[in-house]
């Protein structure tokens, strides 16, 4: 089936229209009909090969949400009709340690990533959501809960799991306070989720006028990253810091916010970070960790859990010819919301 | 009192011969003659100016068993004749949420380290335990349980606390794969504290002659952190690694070592690492945690665990005339055992 896009046709290039054949589904594979995907910086920093060369045409885009149009005989879990949503990944081994324990995100041989990655189904390369027709396996599909809108739900596929599987698993709940470092895509989400789970939530900035967006969310305020007296005053305090940044930086003073026994975690730099003294962790048994996405099993959790809260992403709805445009944008400031792409207006039936 | 002592003269000079007076006991401290004092890295590291300037004499020692012979009016845990120990802290603000909660070796405010650091009693230089006569705050003294012999007690001040208190912590136990990263006088205790906790352990060094002795401590064996076979085969599969390595060094191929959601633990090297890059915490949801020595609370949980699990370290012990051959032999070799310092023999009562 033909595949209407947007596809990168090099690292330096505006993306443009692109025309390619998804493949049949094999026996386990479910076909969907995108009807939106979210824009994630990642789709920008993988079409300029930030994070290493990738095939081109490069077709981004892994937060997905569509009806399904067909399903291959092994499929149970899915009807053509359902709402289903795909993430990040679309395959791995399946059999290591990971794998079996709900973690195919952290497959120890290979996650297969929803674009430029090698698929292993057909040998070509992966290609995402910027697209009109997905086909995926079974076990990379999620049930989309009724009271979710579709729109809104596309970016919890990436945005949302990031920031809700590293809460979810260092156990923020009431009488922890939390602190979650920068306010754009991943930001925003991470100070829902942490507030519906009772924790006292900050946030941590380098744009003081972020304040009342923070606080529309449920955050306190926030601590200026810049303000040498808001940084002193926030020492040694925090339980829990989601660190969003979205490139490489001096962890330091950042570990320094933490409380004894407190993690950091980065969710946003996915690269060669700095050093950091080690006396800053040794002090106060603290950590730095790193979290990326989740596995299905807590991506269904998230999604129930977003339902059951009723969190959702600030959102502003593009047609996918303004991508570039949205691209620039995105990388001028980290927005405080998500652009999602309504494919379907994008590409009216002819 | 007068305190017959070693002291290191400046950076680069032996130690030598020193005396000097320690101060009448406030009515809130513990004066004690020293019996036993253990031999750490931290001790040379320290006179040597690795840490930063210190003052001279430099009197080292921090691993300290000895006997009450003075008690202040406010004193009720101990009297004179009791056996105590004195470890590698000596006071602390006591008001701050780390003192609070028992963690005054993250103290907000500033710990007062047994040696080298500004003594708010009386504003000299603290001077640790090559030593004959020490006097410590009472909260900063503990109880040395009956069954513990006194040299060999010594190193549980600082080396078994220092191990005790990740290995606990992280909830070390049965089912857990345990690397300890190093053999020398902290990674032999790790060991024998990871292998009471019931999980398995092996020894990650550079050294495959360690072996048998690593085996002998309950260790399954060892992997050569130079091999890649080695290193290859053990990726992702251990929950906790406790890295004793004593300075900076390259993480990363550690990191991977971790299974799902472990945890690298520094406690050696107290110096400005080399960075990482984030995809090997992100990948696993793995952490870099440091840990050093531990609260007054955990140190007494350590010495009860010790005595309950007969714990204890690999001692030779030494006059402190020797101290100086024991110095040079500690820099050439990361030794699984301690030097312990007899400080009776040293110096017998005329």
């Amino acid at each position: 089936m033909k595949a209407k896009s947007f596809a990168a046709p090099s690292a330096d290039k505006p993306l443009e229209y692109y025309e390619f054949d998804r493949r049949e589904p094999t026996p386990d594979d479910v076909e969907l009909e995108v009807q939106y995907c979210g824009v994630c910086h990642s789709d920008i920093h993988t079409a300029r090969g930030d994070w290493g060369e990738v095939e081109y045409p490069c077709v981004p885009g892994h937060e997905i949400i569509g009806i399904v149009t067909r399903v291959g005989s092994n499929v149970t879990k899915f009807k053509v009709g359902d709402r289903v949503g795909v993430g990040c990944m679309v395959n791995s081994c399946g059999t290591c340690d990971a794998c079996k324990r709900g973690f195919e995100n952290s497959c120890f041989e290979e996650t297969i990533w929803t674009y430029s990655s090698k698929d292993p189904v057909d040998g070509t390369d992966t290609k995402g959501g910027y697209s009109t027709l997905m086909v995926v396996p079974e076990h990379f599909v999620v049930s989309i809960p009724e009271s979710l809108d579709s729109a809104h739900a596309a970016p919890l596929l990436c945005a949302g799991i990031t920031t809700f599987s590293p809460l979810s698993h260092w156990k923020i709940g009431p009488g922890m306070k939390v602190g979650i470092i920068g306010l754009g895509g991943l930001g925003h989400m991470g100070v829902k989720y942490a507030v519906a789970m009772g924790a006292e939530v900050w946030v941590i900035t380098s744009s003081p006028e972020k304040k009342a967006a923070a606080e529309s969310y449920g955050a306190k305020g926030v601590i200026v990253s810049s303000s040498e007296e808001d940084m002193a005053h926030a020492a040694n305090s925090f339980d829990f810091l989601l660190n969003t940044i979205p490139k490489a930086h001096d962890l330091s003073p950042y570990i320094k916010l933490l409380n004894i026994h407190g993690v950091l975690c980065i969710v946003g730099a996915i690269e060669p970070m700095p050093g950091f003294h080690s006396g800053d962790v040794i002090h106060g048994q603290r950590s730095v960790a790193g979290s990326g996405i989740g596995g299905m099993k807590e991506t269904e959790e998230m999604l129930a859990y977003s339902a059951e809260h009723h969190i959702l992403p600030e959102i502003e709805v593009i047609n996918i010819q303004d991508i570039n445009n949205a691209w620039e944008s995105l990388m001028e400031k980290n927005m405080a919301k998500r652009y999602v792409i309504d494919m379907k207006k994008s590409f009216p039936t002819e």
